[in-house]
């Protein structure tokens, strides 16, 4: 058996972001820059007004002056001449400060005349002006590569002109489970059968995590059936299977993938629930072997294949983040392998996250798993805590998972 | 003007949830359950075996004992039979408990002979079987309405045997940009023009919180381009529309969709950035009026229009979360306006969140927002507070935005 960190580690050391494709602005939100992308303007394009009023020299702008307005200026339409002494220019939020001006009167501060401005409030200089590239000039990177699009990176986008941004593809990820028992949602149930879950929470996961599923049909206990897998996977970024990957004389992933050429890496891996954890290749596309168990599966989902889903996408590979939180209830010591035991979340009078574990830490509870907002992780050979200790948790809801 | 709090209850006040569809369970994560998800049958829908070993009775399961093996039930593979006095069924994780049984023999503890099987070390009664229904029995409410399915949830729908859950439809919100010197990204932009940004940030935070965006043309600053827009939103559940909502000449939003029977509720709220908010209806349709400014335009859609794409969806509409954080830098009061102070995030060495406010808070600075991580809430009138204290803070990344 080899640590959580050492599999992660060996997972992700071989993997390579996928490559790139043109997207639509529109279509971009959440998916990876694969360039950084490099305004193509300046913004503000040019000296701007940041509020409605007026432009003028401020040597004009003592209270009690009476100016001559000599134009108007909305945004998008700019004054073409040159504001000179004893003369102002209408302006609104966002208009281009003419030649000439060089501050701002409000509009609160001045009082509108038959083609003048009383000046009531005596200006100072270069105020309410935003200066030309006060945001962003042409030429520089707003946004680097390798980052997940977030709205406002969106936004960022568009102001600095890009209609197409260039990012990672969607890496593309095959969900195979196995087993004779397992039945499809609203297909008949075999006798002693139980519903295929696993695959259809897999698929959401990789959705939630930028990727693209592609469930596969359920392969039966037989190693043709397992092997003819192999056909199916051209074209996927990484093979995902749930099921058969343990020491039973049923366990046929294993003997099947390795008829088609499956290497191994490792099998089994020190923590709980999920110890039967496979990692392997099958030609050039990486294997992930979950356990059946549908806690298991989605546990070492989290810890093994999000990680995975981030360094195909173009992102750092990190482990699932950690946040602080306060023990409700006490926890024994922990044996060799590092356990991650199901936990709902409150927050305190100060603000601070407070777990309480689960009851049941049973592997085959969906129903507690899915209660869940957390996993709390307990490292190899952790101390028993009292009530109160901070433990590091993984927010679920912060994965969207 | 009038606060946010009371801004965002009169927004709310009136919203209702979507109408239903059904969606297949494959295209339901992150949609917002609009019934219960009621268990078709019970997991496990018998009692089955935890660990793969051997079915027996409990009083033949002294050490030393070798009882004969009768058959082997792989899961989904029933055992027909009886176990009698002195026989075993060879059983995997996931078999169906036989009849006659009542405990497991786990197979670490047993010796495999030609027919038969040693007992190792006895056994104890009950042992290594989950109970039908253990995890959820027929007939219960597994989901409940109202909650955005998360991929755990996916697979307990799926367990559950639904292949189609009943949601409420993703709120259409359709989104208006408004002035004369808007241009689209990629397309030619006039003097003194900008791209339009915010339409798009928009859109893709719409998509963020599981809407469906869609983005009008850019109307041109007079009061029949705008009024024209009425005849576009015919289906939609909001309208969003940003800039030409202040108090300027040139802002011609409220007369041009008055002319069309806009109804106003208010047009000013107490906050920095955002003042100029509108929200009104039009016919039946909801009219929210973000200011033209990026900054501004954004932090109003993050207080505002989550909660209301929220309460559109069918969840409960609740002000943004905010976390506790540690102020790095000292801040000064504030006036009557809240004000959402943009901010960069770390973690402390005891784990906790600590604040640093960035240094410009122009509202125009748009590369500034997409670098934050959150939002430093300061309500009207706060006290100026020392560097380390706490603030409440909005996770930016939380909200996907």
């Amino acid at each position: 058996m080899i640590s959580v960190e050492e599999a992660r580690d060996r997972i992700l050391v071989g993997l390579r972001p996928t490559p790139v494709e043109l997207v639509a602005l529109a279509e971009a939100w959440g998916r990876v820059t694969a360039a950084p992308v490099i305004a193509r303007l300046s913004q503000p394009p040019a000296d701007v007004c940041a509020m409605d009023g007026y432009a003028l020299r401020a040597a004009d702008g003592t209270g009690g002056t009476v100016l001559r307005v000599i134009g108007a200026a909305p945004a998008g339409h700019p004054f073409d001449g040159q504001v000179g002494p004893g003369e102002a220019v209408r302006l609104f939020t966002g208009s281009v400060v003419p030649a000439g001006a060089d501050t701002i009167l409000l509009q609160e501060d001045a009082t509108a005349g038959e083609g003048t401005v009383r000046v009531n409030e005596t200006v100072r200089p270069a105020r309410h002006i935003r200066r030309a590239g006060q945001d962003f000039s042409s030429g520089e990177a707003v946004l680097p590569a390798g980052r997940r699009l977030t709205a406002r990176d969106i936004g960022l986008a568009a102001a600095a002109n890009h209609p197409w941004l260039t990012v990672h593809r969607c890496p593309r990820i095959a969900i195979l489970a196995t087993g004779d028992e397992i039945a499809l949602p609203g297909e008949p149930v075999p006798p002693g059968g139980v519903v295929s879950s696993n695959s259809h929470a897999l698929a959401a996961m990789v959705r939630a995590a930028g990727g693209t599923p592609i469930v596969l049909p359920v392969a039966a206990d037989s190693p043709d059936a397992i092997a003819a897998v192999a056909d199916a996977i051209a074209g996927v970024d990484m093979l995902v299977t749930t099921g058969g990957a343990s020491v039973g004389d049923h366990d046929l992933v294993i003997p099947g993938l390795q008829a088609r050429g499956l290497t191994l890496d490792f099998w089994k891996i020190a923590m709980r629930p999920g110890k039967p954890l496979l990692f392997g290749a099958l030609g050039a596309t990486p294997v992930l072997g979950l356990p059946g168990n549908p806690v298991s599966a989605l546990i070492c989902a989290i810890l093994f294949l999000l990680p995975a889903l981030a360094r195909l996408s173009g992102l750092p590979a990190t482990p699932p983040p950690t946040a602080a939180a306060r023990l409700a209830t006490p926890l024994a010591a922990n044996d060799r392998r590092a356990g991650y035991l199901r936990a709902t979340l409150a927050t305190d009078s100060a603000g601070r996250l407070v777990a309480t574990p689960i009851a049941s830490q049973d592997s085959a509870m969906l129903r507690r798993l899915a209660q869940a907002d957390a996993l709390i992780v307990r490292p190899p050979q952790a101390s028993a805590l009292p009530e109160g200790s901070d433990v590091p948790v993984i927010r679920l809801d912060a994965l969207g998972v």
